[in-house]
Formats: structure tokens, C-alpha cells, sequence
């Protein structure tokens, strides 16, 4: 691979043993699996979905979703507080698809139910303690919305979905499975009082890490196909699980500062960071990067990271007797903060080996 | 204008007083301006400065030289350190214009100089204090760097160029201006040591402020064009001088939080953020949205402002008088900490009017 410029590379191999053992703990949990599409946003990367068995999938925009059925899928929830404004689309890929989308709130569905010109499933969005979007499980306005769902000829209601993206932010394990349990109870409560409705659940870190998945419908993770740092912080991945890193050109190399620029910017790799517990600012980690063979970048190389992010240049902080093996010219990679947001910057710009 | 998703919206109007008041002042300094183009990346905008007489720009990247050399702008110069990777493409650009490149290190100029095939100019990157890319002006890689310039027949020395980019830390003007003094007097004595050389400056919150920007050859300002929440907390914009706004839908409202959510996340305003100083995250200002009328968007909501960001959503606080106003399918401006990154990402999604 000739590398010119920051290139967004993805391990097939790596990407496929994700989603392998995604499916295998939805299936131990009895559980279906609708991966979120929004971390990779590529019809390629779905296509190792749809050979491995999956046909629903999850995105978080109606543009989203109007590109992958393009691509031939049919099952789409847009997992995001309806968007009054894209009505018209939403029509539009309601007539051709399973389309769902997602409400919070009475406003929103009745002025859908006015609006709306062909069938869709409808998922009341919960919030389960992240307090983004979602209404609380013993909110009287829950009751209210399935009312309204109940008189439209075209809206189905299908069940609770919630995002518990508290996870990110929970230490371990434990604390993840307790957020898992916490949450089950609440949307268990809403499921006994409508029966024959679905609870959607989705996250990375649970979904990745926690026993105590049993009992929900429907999972939908979606960093897990590439997993990035954060995931790797959080426990959710090993540090080879990671599936993507950016190649970027080195153009300056400091010995005496023990730094080196990199062109591969906030524009390539998002200024997602990790404050972490020494007073620094993780913008990535960075590897040595194998032009030929399997694997093209290995372990990251200890002691350095990316410490800042300008809108094209990266400062690598490397120990000094590291520093010696790199000159312009040369590629380092990046293993990215955040991969959803680096797969977004660099769609343009993806190699997938 | 319809908006039915987040919108990078540019004000013309004020875009064309922010150009004309920085071709004032870079005249009143005795300079020429050579804008940098990497925070519009817009060859619609970039016609308002050459109607205006402006004919050299700046950019960040060769892709980008690329593109304004498309768009008919033939005096390039790419204020980032030169990338050996591509210099197939600087060879062919250099071919049709006049291009000038950026170099911090013997080790690159040896190495372009044997593979360069066109005549290139060549500023020496100087680091006055930012300790980003560039060296010290008392390095002896300068005069190294000069003699190998003058050994081809294809390269010739332009001069010296920083990037103070330190004045973005800098607290008021008095302390920008010493940046200012301070990197002259080691630019100065460059030029003095090198006659007939260039020394070229540039940053927005000098450019805009400083009251001793005499003696610099060039001005190369980028960000002055749209300004942004960071540029007005530094001090270098009123308010009202902020040309862009991201116009996002409304998609749930929480009275009793006080918070509304928005289509309008990180892949679409950047995660930049300012750590305000009573210990919150600041991603941006919101106003109201004027469909109708000349001005698009008016003075900040008064305690609002958008506290959180994920990928998709953004999260609005905003007093509880307040928010009675907004409904779901309405639209709330954003206004931008960091416009560059934000212009970059809404490419495909910008309206001039």
C-alpha cells in the first residue's frame, strides 16, 4: 500500500473476528443482534455482516439510512429522536423498507402521525440514567405516546430502546453490569406492562464485557467493529482488537524535544481525547507501520503517544532513543481515540487490507 | 432557506467586512496579505478576497493547493512542513504555478532537492515559541538548510515563516503583542543576517489585535475570515463579526431539565470544546434561527449554551423561561468554538447567503 497522505486503514481480518464473536454472545444471550452501522458508515464493511447472517441493522441519521438501503438493506431502525424536518425522506424510505424510528416525546408523535404516508415501527426511546435523549420509565407521557401510536393506521409500536452510554464512564466490569442491571429493571417493568413489545439495548462496553445480558431482545452495538483507545480504556477490547489506525506521513522529527510532527490533524482524526490520570492529553497511540505483510502496524510503541492535535499536524511525544529510527518521509500510525468519529473524517480516504 | 439538517450557514455580508477589515489593517502595516485558506476551503468564499485584489494564498496541505490551483489561484504557498510522500503531486503543481513550500530540517531540503523537477520557493520554518513544527532562529540547521537551497537550481529561498500559534494561550492583548515583539525581534534577526528574505507572519488573534505588526513582509491570517467562539473569547472578534452559524433541528426539549437536544453532534460541529472557567465544557453558543430576513441568527440565548456533544446529538442547557419556545421540529444556530474544523466537516453541507 502506498501511503501519501492520512489514510484510514482497516484489518479485515481483525473487523471479521469482531463481529464473529458479537454474534456469538447475542446468539449465548438469546438475543438478536441489529448492529449499529454508524461507527463504520461503509457498505463494504457491511457486506462481512450480511455474509455472517445479519439483515437488521441500526444508524443514527436518515441519510444513513437512505445509503445502506441503497446498499440492499431492508431492516432499519434510526436509533435517534425523530427528525420532524426529514419527514419527507423518512416517507420515502418507509415505503421501500422495514423502517423504525425512534420517539421521546407526545409532540413528536403526533405530529408524525399527521405526516407519515406509509407503515412505520415505532420505538419509544427510554433513559435509563445517560440523560441524553429518552424518557424515564415512569414517565405518564410513555402511556400517552402508545395511545397515539395505537390510533394510526400506519405507525406500529414495537418496544423500549435505551442507549446506556453511562457505561462509558463506569470503572470495570462491575460497575458496567451493575448500569446493565439497573437499566434491565426499569425497561423489564415496562415490558411486563406492554407485553408483546421488544427491549432494545446497545452499547460497546456492555456489550462487549457484561454476563448479565440475558433477557433483552435486541442488541445493538456498533464500535465494536473497529473497537479505538477509549474501548481498550474502558476494558471492552484488547489492544490487538482494534481493528483501524490512521497511517500518517512523518514531516518533522525533534531528537532533542523527543517530538515528531505528523501530518494527520484534528480533520483526520477528530480532537477526541482522554484525559488522562498523569495530566496528560491522550490524542492517540502510535505504532510502527509494516508497508508489506499481514499486519500493519503491531504494538504500540511504549512510551509514546499523540499529545496534541492541530487542524493537520499531530505532535508525537516518543522517548529519545526511539526517536532516532524515524525521518520525514517515513509512516507512523495513529491508533485512534474515538474510530466513529476518525471513520467519518477519513471516508474518503479508507483502505481496507 | 429549508433546513432539514445541521447546515454550516455563511454569512456574506459579514465575511466580506471581516476580509476588507484585515486588508485594512495588513495595508496600515505596510504588509501583504496572503490569506489562509484552510479555514473556508471554499473557492466561493476564496472569490471574495480576489475581488478585493488579493492573488496569494495560503494553505495547509497539498490537496488543497491543489484544489484552489483548479479554482484559478496561481500563487500557493503550503505553510505546512514539506510532505516527501507527495511529491509527485508538488511536482506537478509547481509545473503550472508559483508554489512555495515550507521546510524545517536539512534532512528534508537534501532529500526534495534531488527529486524536485520545477522551480519552488522555500520558506524556513521558524518556531518563535509555539514549539509546534520549526526551528529556533539561532539553530545552525538554518545556515545548513540556506547553503543546500543554493546549491539547485530549481529551489529558491523565499525566506522565513512562524506560526505564533501561542497567542491562542495568550490572556489580552498586551500579552499578544509581546508574543509579537518577541518573535519579531528573533524573525528580524534573520533578516538582517539574510537580506533580501522575506519573514512572514500569522495568526488570527494578532492579526486582528496587535498594535505592532510593522516590519513583518506578509500577513497570513486564516481563521479572521468566519471567526469563532474561541476568536471572541481570545478577544479578537465582537460577537456580531462571527460570519457562520450551524443551523440544527430541534429533536427533543426537556423542560424540567432545562435541556434541549439537537441533530448536530461532533461529525458535524468538531469536538472542540472550551473549559470555561466555573468548571463547565463550552461547544458552542445557540441562538434563535430567522428563516426570513437578512440576519439568519441574533445574539446568543442568554445562559445557553451547548454542554455536551456525541456523535450525532448535541445537548443544549438552557434556562427554564426559555425554553417553553422551542418545540421538536424547529431550528436552534449554533455558533462554533473552532469554524475551521466545523467549515471542514459541513463541506458538502454549506449555504452562502
Amino acid at each position: 500500500m502506498k501511503i501519501e497522505e492520512p489514510t484510514f486503514l482497516v484489518d479485515k481480518n481483525k473487523v471479521i473476528k469482531n463481529i464473529e464473536k458479537m454474534i456469538g454472545r447475542t446468539k449465548h444471550f438469546g438475543a438478536v443482534l441489529r448492529p449499529h452501522f454508524k461507527t463504520h458508515q461503509n457498505a463494504e464493511i457491511g457486506e462481512l455482516f450480511r455474509s455472517r447472517g445479519i439483515n437488521r441493522i441500526t444508524v443514527s441519521s436518515v441519510s444513513m439510512a437512505e445509503y445502506f438501503a441503497k446498499h440492499g438493506w431492508t431492516n432499519i431502525t434510526i436509533a435517534f429522536p425523530a427528525n420532524l424536518l426529514e419527514i419527507k425522506k423518512i416517507n420515502n424510505l418507509a415505503e421501500t423498507i422495514k423502517l423504525n424510528i425512534l420517539v421521546d416525546s407526545l409532540f413528536t408523535i403526533k405530529k408524525l402521525s399527521d405526516i407519515i404516508t406509509h407503515e412505520l415501527g415505532v420505538y419509544i426511546k427510554i433513559d435509563t440514567g445517560y440523560h441524553r435523549s429518552g424518557l424515564l420509565y415512569d414517565s405518564d407521557e410513555i402511556g400517552n405516546i402508545i395511545d397515539e401510536i395505537g390510533k394510526s393506521k400506519l405507525l406500529s409500536f414495537e418496544g423500549f430502546l435505551t442507549h446506556a452510554g453511562h457505561t462509558y464512564n463506569a470503572k470495570g466490569k462491575p460497575a458496567i453490569e451493575k448500569i446493565v442491571d439497573d437499566s434491565k429493571k426499569q425497561l423489564t417493568n415496562l415490558k411486563n406492562k406492554y407485553p408483546d413489545t421488544k427491549i432494545s439495548w446497545g452499547d460497546t462496553p456492555s456489550c462487549s464485557m457484561a454476563d448479565n445480558l440475558n433477557g433483552f431482545d435486541e442488541l445493538r452495538p456498533g464500535n465494536f467493529v473497529y473497537y479505538d483507545v477509549m474501548q481498550y480504556h474502558i476494558g471492552s477490547c484488547q489492544m490487538n482488537e482494534i481493528a483501524v489506525a490512521v497511517a500518517c506521513p512523518v514531516v518533522s522529527v525533534f531528537p532533542e524535544r523527543g517530538e515528531i510532527i505528523l501530518y494527520g490533524g484534528a480533520v483526520h482524526l477528530s480532537k477526541e481525547f482522554i484525559a488522562a490520570d498523569n495530566n496528560f492529553s491522550l490524542y492517540g497511540y502510535v505504532t510502527k507501520y509494516n508497508e508489506t505483510g499481514n499486519n500493519k502496524w503491531g504494538e504500540p510503541i511504549a512510551g509514546a503517544w499523540v499529545s496534541s492535535l492541530s487542524q493537520e499536524h499531530a505532535i508525537v511525544k516518543i522517548p529519545k532513543e526511539k526517536i532516532k529510527e524515524f525521518h520525514p518521509g517515513d509512516i507512523i500510525c495513529v491508533l485512534p481515540i474515538h474510530s466513529c468519529l476518525t471513520a467519518n473524517l477519513l471516508k474518503q480516504n479508507t483502505l481496507i487490507f
